[in-house]
């Protein structure tokens, strides 16, 4: 009795602090988004409560949103850029979230989280939310409390959420599964530049921005565009209609930055307008749902010890040659399915 | 007593199978490697025992060879291409096996399966190994089942393994996964012909080919190939140290098919030089266990009719707005975990 009591006390307690903290957002309340924010990245049993109730309360309150991600390799100048087209966006009175999907291992340069001097400006706009990424986590749980954060943000009435991501890992194609729009920085030249980035995401991106086309690079940064919009022609059509488009803007000078915001929103009107914001947005929805379960499942197995001391076994016979990859699998799972069914 | 005795003699029948066929591999008997790899398709218990201990015994004979994957989509003239590319390769005394990954279901336009009267010289010529990719299964039965006969068709000493997949579906990417050099066949002018191939596809390839270089379409291949071979400076460059290069060809008038030959030679000299052709092949390999494992481990569980359920009600909740993803996958999980320690 006294355990019920106190599990009914608890689900009272979560209760009232799920109701208290969504009222605050849905009121616009920066100190409630960031302390639901909080409970969503952290582990705790009662906070995983909240942040369940918290996540489902805001997926129904719809506001319309544009979901843009951005990319690039270090150096090409995010940072920049997004102080730039962040002033410009809230001049038409939009409301800006700014996330970061960047496990902190895999940090090679600056981002959000490591060097608080940048974004400055931005940071002090009051039309302005920046959240550095979850510290402490691997790319799977960063990626999930991100797409749990845009939720939260659009339930707090912002309007446009921008995903920042260095473009060197698995990150970018985790921020392309979760945002409408996806904008690839690129440097004039590049070459050397694009050492480790990953390959496809050219492919991926709706709009291709070379960045610097300032002082005596805006010859060769106007040049490196007319050529990949060129290229594009033999780039496999997006499935959303969507033209690709290339374009020139120096974030440091401010040049072509308006250009690029009425690109997103042309692109929002048509994808509106043809439905594939909302389809995509169900599709990738559906693929999160998907690969998070495989990526968990196989988690669980994975903790089974012996199960995983035959995966470490016959990886080795692998790499020795004692076995075929083939029959690895085959021995793997055989064990599993005796020890499940 | 009866039981034991009966495998025995299976055991012992199996054996003496295997090793008859074995022995035929070994000797270049093209009829002892095509009834291998029918068993490696086979599904009977009987075969996957003979299967396995026959990829055994070709995995540890090394023969030299270079994995060759083709794609691009139906009508870019692939069949045509294998074609004089398969007999000029035979000129330098190589023995060539041509396989296809297409998975039956897939299928969209012709392929070596569909159409008996395509390659019919070059199926004649005796250095040649032609096999169609196995018909009614999936795509990862299809590409197991073509890792196999790859090692098979090495122990039989054939030196140039090229494998035809169409680039419209995931296929490309398993084909990928399989070879040392990936070839992309295009045509000038693309647009259209690109509706539905792969994304990232292009950013696979070691080499370009602009196919259909013949007649009044000279010029237009040969600006596209320049235009490609600029924008390639703009790609994420290869782990391989391979630069991508860009060519023209008329597979119809054999016309460049010997420089498209030569570059196949350098890269294999390059990356036998730099170790990469091998480090690939175990990456490769590694990468093939983890997936499979993966896959596999998913089916069984899916298997579960009550985790089945979970999944099909979670995914309607999903759509209908009942419950967030994050939610779903939470009780799936849950209920896994229970019934699985």
């Amino acid at each position: 009795m006294v355990a019920t009591n106190k599990n009914y006390i608890l689900k009272k307690k979560t209760a009232s602090t799920t109701q208290e903290i969504y009222k605050g957002i849905t009121n616009g309340d920066i100190s409630s988004l960031s302390r639901a924010i909080t409970i969503t990245e952290s582990c705790k049993p009662a906070d995983k409560q909240i942040s369940n109730e918290l996540i489902q309360l805001c997926s129904t309150k719809t506001n319309p949103s544009l979901r843009i991600g951005i990319t690039g390799v270090p150096g090409v100048g995010k940072s920049t850029f997004i102080e730039s087209f962040g002033e410009l966006i809230t001049k038409s009175n939009k409301k800006i979230a700014v996330l970061a999907v960047d496990p902190s291992s895999q940090h090679t340069g600056g981002s959000i989280l490591g060097d608080k001097t940048r974004m400055e400006q931005l940071g002090r706009n009051p039309r302005v939310f920046i959240r550095p990424s979850p510290s402490g986590k691997n790319l799977g749980g960063v990626a999930r409390s991100t797409r749990e954060s845009i939720l939260l943000c659009e339930a707090a009435g912002f309007d446009i959420i921008l995903i920042e991501t260095v473009g060197v890992g698995q990150s970018e194609t985790e921020v392309h599964s979760m945002v409408d729009f996806f904008l690839l920085l690129m440097l004039a030249g590049a070459g050397d530049e694009l050492q480790g980035i990953k390959r496809g995401i050219m492919e991926m991106a709706d709009l291709i921005v070379i960045n610097k086309a300032d002082g005596t690079n805006v010859t060769k940064a106007k040049g490196a565009k007319k050529l990949l919009q060129s290229a594009l022609h033999y780039f496999p059509p997006h499935k959303s209609g969507w033209a690709v488009k290339t374009m020139t803007c120096s974030a440091l000078e401010n040049v072509g930055i308006d250009e690029i915001w009425q690109t997103c929103l042309d692109f929002e009107k048509q994808q509106l307008k043809n439905g594939y914001l909302i389809s995509n947005r169900s599709q990738q929805n559906s693929d999160w749902f998907q690969k998070t379960l495989s990526t968990q499942f196989q988690e669980l197995i994975i903790g089974k010890p012996e199960i995983s001391d035959l995966i470490k076994t016959n990886e080795t016979k692998i790499l020795s040659g004692q076995i075929s990859p083939f029959q690895a699998v085959d021995e793997i799972i055989e064990a599993f399915a005796k020890s499940f069914t």
